[in-house]
């Protein structure tokens, strides 16, 4: 596999401290040519689980050969594996703590690298920052043509992620919100593909908490200012959204008060 | 025109999710030299106004041949024309919702096209975000040189924003907020040369809701910290700000809880 | 000393606006093949002193040859001076008002230039603006190869910044709070160094505000999840934090309401 050359970055470091630069930095002294992609450094505080959403999102969009960066690494400087894997074409660099499970699950033939060859670290590894001291070296190395088998040793069981998908009983689809984005659009785990059931969009009928919407629509313009709907989103799932306006700040919150992980039910409307 | 190999970004998307990324994946994928480069991803949610302020304000300041991308497209899957142009040496490509016609108004010799030949879009477009499936492949097919008229067909009728600008009565210049910026600093639709009606800056008095403000200043310094001041600020235009504080926070609103949109007025301080 | 050819920018901009963007085109520009790495547009508003604290965590990890344009500029337009400086083989570019004096502090062989060579700096300079105005244009030229001392004047005279060192009483360590990081991490001035008078990390007791810490850790998850923690952060310095919480919410401040600035002591725990 040639490199692309380019690295994505997908971390919890927010843009306020100069961390995420500094990692840059170390890239570009290995890498002058690297090309840095942002994907998001606002994923919440140490949320495997949103960062996992949002590479699996990214990720194909980009050239092969790209290397992907990602530091969501609440088990720093602990006993948490570095890894490097091969999946697709892509390379993934970031820790075993199951940020990489669903790339891991999608295919049949995915490299798993232990990364234990120092060589390709800085010299001097902190107990607290492994993305600037291990992690960007070995990404910049990969961007220049490393080959991956040469950063350490093969290992096969990677941390997995637990994943619930969504269940159907025979009526109804269970599923639930798995993000919430800039727009305040609920992002459940239900695909499209799982909503084939349901023959006619217009007659299936989607509740959320409070939230009782009628119809899979086609965006966001399809209903008036300010109302709520139900679509196939960006990403190919179903969301809850607000023609401008936020579905967020409609649906009423449990006891968490977070929208994350509310339950999610789509059926067909018996009545029509 | 030769391409400058420049793309840059301008969208309402924020920057916790992965849209920005996606749509810098799609770009790179199509063109891997381009120089892609954020103008703001914190456009109010659907405000084609304040993204117009914000192409206005930037893209002179780029090398002719470059590509402007603004995705701020609250009618996206909706009849709406993509579009792109051509107007100073620049290219543009977005919506066809009026945040073009500023640039569409400056110049006699503006092409526009209606986004319609398909072998230059992504091979699935979705409803929801033609940021990614249709704006972004074009925007990068320009900045490799692809020629504006092969990507459509040639209208005349792009879509018009309300624009209003400042009343002068004889005595009096009436004008408005259009855009407060992360100073708090209010920035008004009275340009420089509006003012020039008033020879003497020291004489003029600017007024809006509870801030009246004697004289123009040159820059923030010119008065305490803490204290409020009117000056003409970097855009060319008169702006009311605090010297390391935030004008924003001093003025009193209305109704609405917003400073955009209120009244200011200058005018000759007659007592002098 | 050769340009790498990259420029890192470091502002309290912002990102909502489209000032960043604006330098940006200014630079390319300029030099169309300048590689523009973000440190941060998130400093306080005015904050010197936290943007030289950025600075000096940063810099080091970029190749040499690199240019740090900095614009943190309360005294825009007034007669602070524009300088730029060679130290340690980096060039920085930015206002003469403290911002740099750690790196002019560092070392020996620190040339610094007063910028008045009025052919580097865009055509029209306003009083509110040099960041895009004067100091990109230069950090451009510099980054092409410009030689320093061609921009204008030496001087030997820069602004100094008021520094605390921390103070040893020969049992206490008496130091602050200097910075609060995106996780909430309370980041002191004390280093790494200061605390190896205690040979022992386990039996240093570090006491902030109502935060009373035994023992200086390894990493954050040296403790349980939520519970708070004094260590040696990424940068060489001793920091409190919580595992996969904010220690920022945990201090009760005092009447300013800030964390910055709190006392932070460290002494032996003569019990053990």
């Amino acid at each position: 596999m040639r490199p692309s050359g380019i690295i994505t970055l997908l971390t919890d470091f927010g843009l306020k401290d100069a961390y995420v630069g500094v990692m840059k930095g170390v890239m570009l002294s290995i890498n002058r040519n690297a090309h840095l992609v942002d994907i998001s450094h606002q994923v919440a505080h140490g949320s495997i689980a949103e960062a996992s959403e949002l590479l699996l999102e990214s990720f194909p969009f980009f050239p092969q050969g790209t290397v992907h960066l990602v530091v969501v690494d609440p088990g720093v400087g602990s006993g948490r594996r570095p890894i490097a894997l091969r999946a697709e074409n892509h390379l993934f660099v970031g820790p075993d703590n199951g940020v990489f499970w669903p790339i891991v699950n999608r295919g049949p033939d995915v490299e798993i690298i232990h990364l234990t060859e120092e060589r390709y670290f800085l010299e001097r590894v902190s107990r607290t920052f492994h993305g600037r001291d291990l992690f960007a070296p070995v990404a910049a190395h990969l961007s220049c043509g490393l080959e991956l088998s040469k950063a350490g040793k093969p290992i096969e069981d990677p941390v997995s992620l637990p994943t619930t998908s969504p269940q159907f009983d025979g009526r109804r689809i269970k599923g639930k919100v798995v993000r919430v984005d800039h727009f305040g659009n609920l992002i459940t785990d239900i695909a499209e593909r799982d909503l084939r059931r349901f023959p006619d969009p217009d007659r299936v009928r989607v509740e959320a908490g409070n939230l009782r919407l009628k119809g899979v629509k086609k965006t966001y313009s399809d209903v008036k200012e300010g109302e709520a709907l139900a679509l196939i989103g960006s990403a190919g799932r179903l969301e809850i959204g607000v023609n401008l306006g936020r579905a967020c700040d409609r649906l009423e919150k449990g006891s968490g008060g977070s929208a994350l992980g509310t339950e999610v039910e789509a059926s067909e409307d018996p009545s029509d």
